[in-house]
């Protein structure tokens, strides 16, 4: 196991009928700007219902943060922030608004120019960057990301997707009520599903180094997904398949299964590159990477597959070489089955595309990705000629 | 999976060679006191190092806090807590010291008897009753109670053992050194790993609420445990099983397995007792209580505890009451195999000596205790008397 450090301040209050807790964190003087995206948290009363909970405290909005939140959106929140004199952010949604707040609070207290703190990447930034930051809550739509307790987020800015990290943007608090969650689209829980599963493989299939709770854990969210996921996309108010997804999406990238062990992320930052170029979910485009990623990476990464094989899809006959291919299949099958497609060309992207896609890749530096930093843009060219 | 709130602030430095991180997060102009049990702290040379990466900040010291910490010891450090504006502690030791440490610092900042304070049980202790309080980090040398990563402690006073709960004492930080645990006597590291074992327990063999990832984190750490239990009290310096174990520990009882599901804690409600009356390890009434409790109680634990066989002891064969008590018996027999003694009268306690126990249980209102409380005095005879 490697050495690690863990710190997660934030405070769940998870079930039914929650937003109440609101009230005990906000501070009852406190000035606030609840951000949210499309207009469905308006239409649906959830925006009402918050601001019914803050009662007296004075309240602003901003909407129409969009899914990959925008740099130019955001940064006319930051002007309220600072001409209101904002002192709570509360962002209802999923991860785009929530990331997209993270953001907004940062470079509200920044003084130079908000595209500074795009380039720090993986780089946390600090109180000697921004200063003192106005706290987060959150009020979650959409179990996917995970950012409801952590404290990362993904901008966008012209054709690029940037990683921001800061220890200050850790919510105060998340409210997390599955019941919320039941209005969302098949596909969009589809696609939170894959993100959690996705999330949960970048930490568990690289190698092995001894981390047997953090392992178990990791296939604990992943059996669970498996268990769960068909039930939850089609049964939308069957409340216990519910809750159990929103817990592993959060617990998937609060930090706990990644503690001492490695982490890969280069399905994340292939999947990235095709959302920014083509449009595609983020969730879909990890259901494309994934499965020809493990395919192209099984030397790597073969004790880790044959233990997923083994625990998480329960193949028990076979060589070790057809227990891995097999549970690679099932992978694929799993994602069909919640309704995303995996190939590339069910998408509308050809072959005549990927040197694009890898043009992009060198322009963002993801030359040697991995945890073994060994993934050049020629492997990657490989998988995503298998992706297609 | 009911309802829940879930917050635990503490930071973690896990691994070789963490001490230095100390000098990270106590401020530099801090006031220190070092609290400690007995000298093997001292003698090893830890306290020392401590010291050492605290460099120029003053520094106290508070050493002989003994395991199952007494009021009366305790009340000896507030004194100095008090008279030399201490503004940090720092536990350097096991669950004892660390639970007394947080004792301190909640009695140091009450204006009244305090004995008052453990009156609370279960009863969160809020700054409205002790103010502000001097924060507490911990240098952990002893895998086992979690206090490390939680704002729970267990005080002694006359021939009671009280449960003190507040959230100001969550540790600001605890560092966790596998490598510090290395010369542990066996028999306290068999103690950690039982204890480890029972929280665990405590908090999943209950009845099935559709919490499948609490499931299965609880179940990942059971096994953890049966996997690497007896090579990490016969090789005291194999680290990876050292660190499995420490990790472990803390996540065992820092909440997140206790999240959304029914908790029991009525062997640890027994075995506090039994340490009270007769001075019996920890760890060793735990070891002694939890199989005749699981006897005693299968109908009310029956899906659970056939959950357990299947998925923690891998039994496939038999009925599922032949699972169960197989089960139960293989729980027995890892105890012993660590070199724990599970049987009453082999710590010198016989039958004669069970009613003074009901008796004491009957005068700490332990009388219907559980995850269903219907545990009541007669169920714990029954249990103590299939102890023998």
């Amino acid at each position: 196991m490697f050495n690690f450090d863990f710190h997660n301040p934030t405070r769940i209050f998870f079930g039914k009928d929650r937003l109440d807790s609101i009230d005990q964190v906000v501070p009852a003087d406190a000035t606030v700007l609840i951000t949210y995206g499309g207009g469905s948290a308006v239409k649906s009363g959830l925006i009402d219902k918050v601001k019914i909970v803050l009662g007296n405290r004075k309240v602003y909005e901003f909407g129409g943060i969009e899914p990959n939140p925008r740099y130019e959106t955001l940064m006319k929140a930051v002007e309220i922030v600072r001409s209101e004199n904002i002192d709570f952010l509360i962002a209802v949604g999923g991860g785009s608004v929530i990331d997209g707040t993270k953001f907004i609070t940062l470079a509200s207290s920044y003084k130079g120019d908000g595209r500074d703190l795009l380039k720090y990447g993986f780089t946390p930034i600090t109180s000697e960057v921004v200063g003192t930051v106005v706290p987060i809550g959150t009020v979650l739509t959409l179990p996917a990301t995970g950012s409801e307790m952590n404290s990362g987020a993904v901008i966008s800015y012209e054709h690029g997707k940037f990683p921001v990290m800061s220890p200050l943007t850790f919510p105060k608090f998340s409210t997390l009520d599955p019941t919320i969650t039941f209005t969302l689209p098949k596909i969009q829980v589809a696609n939170g599903i894959i993100d959690t599963f996705v999330h949960t493989t970048e930490q568990y299939l690289t190698y092995p180094v001894d981390a047997r709770l953090q392992d178990r854990m990791a296939e604990g969210i992943l059996q669970t997904l498996i268990e769960i996921g068909e039930t939850t996309v089609n049964e939308p108010e069957n409340y216990d398949a519910r809750a159990n997804l929103v817990w592993c999406a959060t617990l998937a990238l609060n930090g706990i299964i990644a503690t001492g062990v490695p982490v890969d992320w280069s399905v994340h930052m292939l999947g990235h590159e095709l959302t920014a170029l083509f449009g595609i979910d983020h969730g879909q485009t990890l259901a494309i990477v994934l499965p020809p990623m493990l395919e192209v990476r099984r030397e790597q990464k073969r004790a880790k597959l044959l233990q997923y094989a083994e625990r998480v899809w329960k193949i028990e006959d076979g060589s070790d070489e057809e227990k891995i291919t097999l549970a690679i299949q099932k992978t694929r099958e799993f994602f069909e089955n919640l309704g995303v497609k995996t190939r590339f060309s069910e998408y509308g992207v050809e072959a005549d595309q990927i040197p694009v896609v890898i043009e992009q890749l060198k322009a963002h530096g993801m030359t040697a990705l991995s945890e073994t930093q060994d993934l050049t843009l020629d492997i990657s060219q490989q998988i995503l000629e298998r992706a297609l």
